[in-house]
């Protein structure tokens, strides 16, 4: 093929700033992680994202701070980055409501002991407008949150994965801490029944942070 | 976190099997890649399959697959394989149909002459059983492939990008032919109406060979 021909269809080409984003992470991972292969997390980040993202205006800095945090777990995995912290991952299908409430909650309760993650086995293009709701009369807001999928950095980076109905869709390590919670789906469910399942993750989630700092305080 | 609880669902730890691949693959890209890489690429890749795959028992097997194809495309994308044959990449939502379809059809129909990758925005958990029927009506048996997730490798390592119906889901990089098919989704649809978007399809991948052969033979 010696010849190509460009068509635009009206989408955007953000090479110029995935490259900025790389040279970023790049240089904040310096001595850890060669520049290529922060390059192909930053690509690859956003090549997941834009599968199923809805407003694609928002996606570099979403790319961001999504490449930036596997970054962060594969260099705890790989034992580059040492941190006393215990991780916890919650996985859901969508990634727009239970796992997402959890982690918001495990966030609040932690006051900075847990690092906290989240992801979906099929992320949805944007939060449940109803959990936001719930959430916001919290005082908790999940606005700038977005769905993520599940990816094997952040599995091998954590010592406690929580899933939530997605079935087998996580890869299994051994010497992890695996819970299935059996919650109910917000999706598409009134105001009340969500407000429901988020008051039985609250609970769950204050159970898991006993468990933990006891456990670190050993 | 002193003390670490394992937990078993039932779920298969693929640690082992998917080291055994890495370590298969580092051999094949010895000298493109750092066996570091390769297994990132194997570990990721079976993150991918496995979030939405349905029967887990053949996961190792199109890990291997999928992770040895997106080496190769970033081995092409990266100028450390030379190649002139074209790349053509078909993108749909599922990945289970029409993309499928398009794949194959235009395997049969460059004869070697062209490389041909599909994927999906949101791949589904198998191939669609009416479009294994009607494709197995023409002989050519697609028992063997799998839905795929759109990664930014295969994109890169494309001349051509044909998306189907995944809205704005791809990303854009100069110097690539874009086209969009506006076809018919399979899915849930009775034989005929699938046989009806099979031969539309095969009616232009026989253009797409004419042109994409014609460009190669400046």
């Amino acid at each position: 093929m010696t010849e190509q021909q460009e068509t635009t269809l009206g989408l955007q080409d953000n090479t110029e700033v995935l490259h900025r984003i790389s040279r970023r992470l790049a240089d904040r991972y310096a001595g850890t992680f060669a520049a290529e292969t922060v390059e192909r997390y930053v690509f690859e980040s956003y090549a997941a994202l834009a599968r199923t993202a809805k407003i694609s205006a928002y996606l570099p800095a979403t790319t961001e701070h999504f490449a930036s945090d596997r970054l962060a777990a594969l260099a705890k995995s790989k034992g580059s980055i040492v941190s006393e912290l215990p991780e916890v991952l919650f996985v859901c299908v969508q990634n727009a409501g239970r796992s997402q409430m959890a982690a918001a909650l495990l966030n609040v309760e932690a006051k900075g002991r847990i690092r906290v993650r989240s992801a979906g086995s099929m992320p949805a293009a944007e939060l449940d407008p109803a959990v936001l709701t719930v959430m916001s009369e919290m005082g908790l807001d999940l606005g700038k949150d977005y769905p993520k999928p599940l990816t094997d950095d952040v599995v091998r980076a954590s010592d406690v994965v929580i899933t939530m109905g997605c079935g087998d869709s996580c890869p299994i390590y051994p010497g992890k801490r695996y819970e299935d919670w059996d919650l109910s789906d917000p999706a598409g469910q009134p105001l009340d029944t969500v407000r429901a399942i988020r008051d039985e993750i609250h609970h769950r989630i204050k159970t898991l942070v006993a468990s933990l700092t006891k456990e670190a305080a050993h």
